[in-house]
């Protein structure tokens, strides 16, 4: 856990504490929406956000599953959305109350040794800790620290649905997948996991216009999106051959980028399996164990391999191609609710392949 | 294998046939230095060079012990080595008869697809293939395919027993070690392993300045080697706590580049788990089996992790170097042998922690 | 003049030579479709290619105008063609009679020390030679030096007019400008001339996604085009006012990226003067004499310049691109003429704003 | 004129207010060692640094003689210095008084655009402002405004004359000079100008090892300097034959990298004629009119130019090495003074050739 921040918000009691809704997590398989005090400024750059829209990410129910220790009972979920500003701490210099704004899943203060490197994902006093080991966004109202580092100001006509994708999904995907796979013009790109995360790489790999990419899935209906959002090939892996497939697709040459986004040891051992020479393996998945890594038949291989979580920094850029119509991340929502719904939306959320769903939108 | 030349030399018979001298592998654990047929041009890229100097490497070990079975009995072994052009296939445009040259341990066309890419440890019809798929430079003759690619003339001056290691032990070090990690000024540099590829690392990273660099070995002989090539903190690994110790020189940070030198679980092992957030590690060793690498740890890391088969694109900069007097690959031998002592210099080679050996030059 | 080939080939004399028709430069001013003899293999890795289609390049005009006086009276023109292999020289291994290729506008050896380093442009007996110090493609057949690594396969379905635009007018857009100057995913570019080059880098910019591509031109005709290829924004420079309409553009920010396709002193001026800080100058524009660079304001504004010669090194990932249909270079044509009539098809591509003329293809 | 702070600092009046001695600007030619109020914190994220350290720097020199129209007579020279926090802003998280600290000459905010992308000259409310905009550090006080992320905690045993060339000149010549020409191991490089920054970049080249650092210059004195630091060849360009003499140095080919630490058309036109195919020109010095660019010249030679205001983003970088030894800053100081012996200092500076001063340094 790379968090500093005290794990524990302050408590607010006394009749004068204003209330709000938000969706709590109680241990292992245990949420509920219920009230809790309303976040107020607790450090000068802090800002306290009125929350517009939310979602719900393949993390949370990690959370739910009791997967991350880190996140103690009490804690409320949640590290994407969009909202308004409500309050800013006398250090904000960049927002003000009434201000439209994307919400980072990353906080970041600007300052450290991390941040002044350009890795914001390991901030000494930020990273991920919105709904992790201080209170998040599937709430009314989010305090976000280093605000003036961590939210990012909206154009007038953007679609909240469309932003929330902007907090995690497509940076994470844009940044731990294709950026880091180094796709290039040209490229012949595998991305094993159909999912939401896999399909915003699929949706930001094609940034950079590779020749082909291949997308690797169990579920017939995540391939079929796959399609519509720009594959070149499907390639079902419940069948397991998914190696032999792909190898066949690239007529034994294999892959320039293997793209892993499900975060299991099975995935990750496509990906090792059909790299070219000189290929790149980039890493999105949340693991949970270690993999076995084939160096016996990779040490001559020329390939390398890469981890990390995602820092946000391409959120600027992206912004201006969601303005600029080269991409458009509402085509990996499926499903809407209110704010008010969301006990029902993590039922929808948990059940992904039954109710096809891909990402789900709360909206206040 | 990559290699696609056919892997028996032609034979030569009848009286006129000239014979040389040459180290003979016989299978797991049997070699001679026996008579051979002298090679002959075969293809017109061809050369055929009289070796003045060679050296034994650490793979030809290897190959003895039958861990290579691509390498048939009755294969010339080595893949390094410096000599006089005897003679030259009609396509051989850059050297002629009487010239000193380098044997590059990767034979690359220069036309492939993988050689236009600068790949040329994937050529198409070379690679490493000297010593492995057709016969080597522990001779006193050897055939030499894309000649006009795969030798580098040789400054007058210049000592045969440094430039042996240019053969192989320096690029090899440099481009998967020190390149593939991205040696930066300032940084702080692990080198699991100080043998002979190991010390290379420690002195072609000093080209790029890092601040601190932590030889670590179970040996205290190399590592008091080390220390005179450079190294700043010695870490023996025979106590069981060089992670710890590593981690505890860098005031918890780890390293921002761990190489890998040896080849074995154990050493990969240290290597991931020294590496700071952002760090990367370049692995060199030639791996029998699969490792585990902790994907459960490193998910979140920001790192990236490298393999590579030499390519020696960088001969050409590490002939400046040595001329310069920037590098002294000399230090890196410990003893000296008769080309015709060669089974000697395989018995001390092959006893090098009691022999306090490194690299063994043979001369002829 | 970089080429060490030998200026004048061989002349060809008796009976028995074959002849054919080329377009023969006469000296300023002086062209004429004639009879020459048949080229002949003369080293061992050429080829003699018998030309499908072939196209002129703004080049060609300047040498019409005596502007590089390195090309003689005599010289057959033109370095882009498709066509089929009519015989190869004993050192030929990739390519056989009957093959069809596309040739580069740049030979190159592949084993000398530019074209071990990739930049095939300065290959110390290749470069840019056809058309130039070697006869060239505007004929009926042409002899290709170094044909191994200068010709490229093509596939069996491949279009000859869109095949021809690789041989030099998209690598040399690509390369030099968008390659050169960096193009990134939401980046705001310029590009200064809208004629075939400045359109080829319009497409080819468009693999990396730019948030905004703003084309500057004088002529009313090639911007209405460059809207239909992808342009955001148009400025016409005619009215004198190009900096201004770019700066106001973009809100005074200027541009990341200035891709100069022109080669004067006055689009080279519209392209300093509309640079961010961090921003790049990509050259493409083949300059007859100096220009001035403001480094009074430019010192401190963190820019860097760039120049290039095509290495073609892209060749292979541009027909991936083609044969996947991301980029339709078929797009760049408006007038086609049999070989035949290419004395018409000089008279149209030199009145090219008349004519609305962007490339002309020739077929035979 | 990058800044936009307020250009004239707070007054301060009355008896309370405590007073200081600073070298004032008072117009072209004019310079005093005078009485000032002491500075005050006036934002939240200021300090207030008391000066143990400092120099003079050649845009000092340029200032007085009115170079710099931005700087106004009443102005308190110097942007380099060590010292000690003598009060902090409300802000400031990273430091307290009594800290030493070294002072960057680029002021950043962290929390803009331009630092977000690791651009810190070109800050929105930073850059180069002290002793431009706002008053400097030729005092005996100095307010720093972005003190968290403009001052740097220096080690104990740091020696302030070393610590000072990390202010500004060290930093400079590498990244404007080392890191934009691409310095590479092996690699010829040219410095134009032995002067205290060609001699910077002479010291931190060496990080990355060039085979050969050719220093070009007109006084004997520097070239004599520059042999000791590391030089391998001296060209005296008094003698108008710079361009010749590295052209036969280098054997016809020219160089990798020319960097140009003077600032006036003959040195830059020195650079540009040098450059081998592929090679960087790296612009440091500071240009008070524009050059011409032989583009006719070099359009086909794949060169790069690059101009750039420090960042000084590697001052951390240098603080290691200058740690570990690697580099020896103090080795460009010549001449030590007293803080209240500044004018005199001045006069040294002033006449660098003959009284052969490279930096001089300035304690308190």
């Amino acid at each position: 856990m790379r968090a500093t921040e005290a794990v524990v918000d302050p408590v607010v009691t006394g009749s004068e504490a204003a209330t709000m809704k938000a969706l709590v997590y109680g241990g292992p398989g245990l949420r509920a929406w219920q009230s809790k005090p309303r976040p107020v400024i607790r450090d000068p750059g802090d800002a306290v956000v009125r929350i517009t829209a939310t979602t719900i990410c393949g993390t949370d129910l990690h959370i739910m599953k009791g997967d991350l220790p880190a996140v103690m009972p009490g804690r409320i979920l949640g590290h994407e959305g969009v909202g308004v500003i409500e309050d800013v701490g006398p250090q904000v210099a960049r927002f003000r109350k009434g201000d439209r704004v994307l919400i980072s899943c990353v906080s970041s203060c600007g300052t450290c040794d991390q941040c002044r490197k350009g890795m914001f994902s390991h901030c000494r006093t930020g990273g991920w800790i919105l709904g992790n080991t201080i209170d998040g966004t599937q709430a009314e109202f989010v305090r976000t620290p280093h605000a003036d580092t961590s939210l990012y100001a909206l154009p007038a006509d953007a679609d909240d649905a469309a932003m929330v994708m902007l907090s995690d999904i497509l940076p994470t995907a844009f940044e731990c997948g294709v950026l880091n796979g180094q796709v290039k013009p040209g490229d012949t790109v595998a991305i094993v996991g159909a999912g939401p995360i896999g399909l915003a790489a699929l949706l930001t790999a094609q940034f950079y216009s590779p020749a082909v990419i291949i997308m690797v899935d169990m579920d017939a209906n995540r391939l079929n999106v796959a399609e519509q959002l720009g594959a070149t090939w499907l390639v079902n892996s419940a069948e397991g051959v998914a190696v032999d497939r792909v190898m066949a697709l690239t007529e034994g040459a294999g892959v320039d980028v293997a793209i892993e986004a499900v975060g299991i040891p099975a995935t990750f051992d496509i990906c090792q399996s059909i790299l070219a020479p000189g290929g790149r393996l980039a890493n999105i998945g949340v693991h949970g164990k270690p993999v076995q890594l084939d160096l016996d038949k990779l040490w001559d291989r020329n390939v390398a391999i890469t981890t990390r979580l995602v820092d946000t920094a391409v959120i600027p850029m992206l912004l201006k191609l969601v303005q600029s119509g080269k991409v458009e991340p509402g085509q990996l929502v499926t499903h809407r609710f209110a704010l008010g719904d969301i006990m029902k939306a993590y039922d929808t959320f948990g059940n992904a392949a039954s109710e096809r769903a891909l990402k789900v939108i709360l909206t206040a």
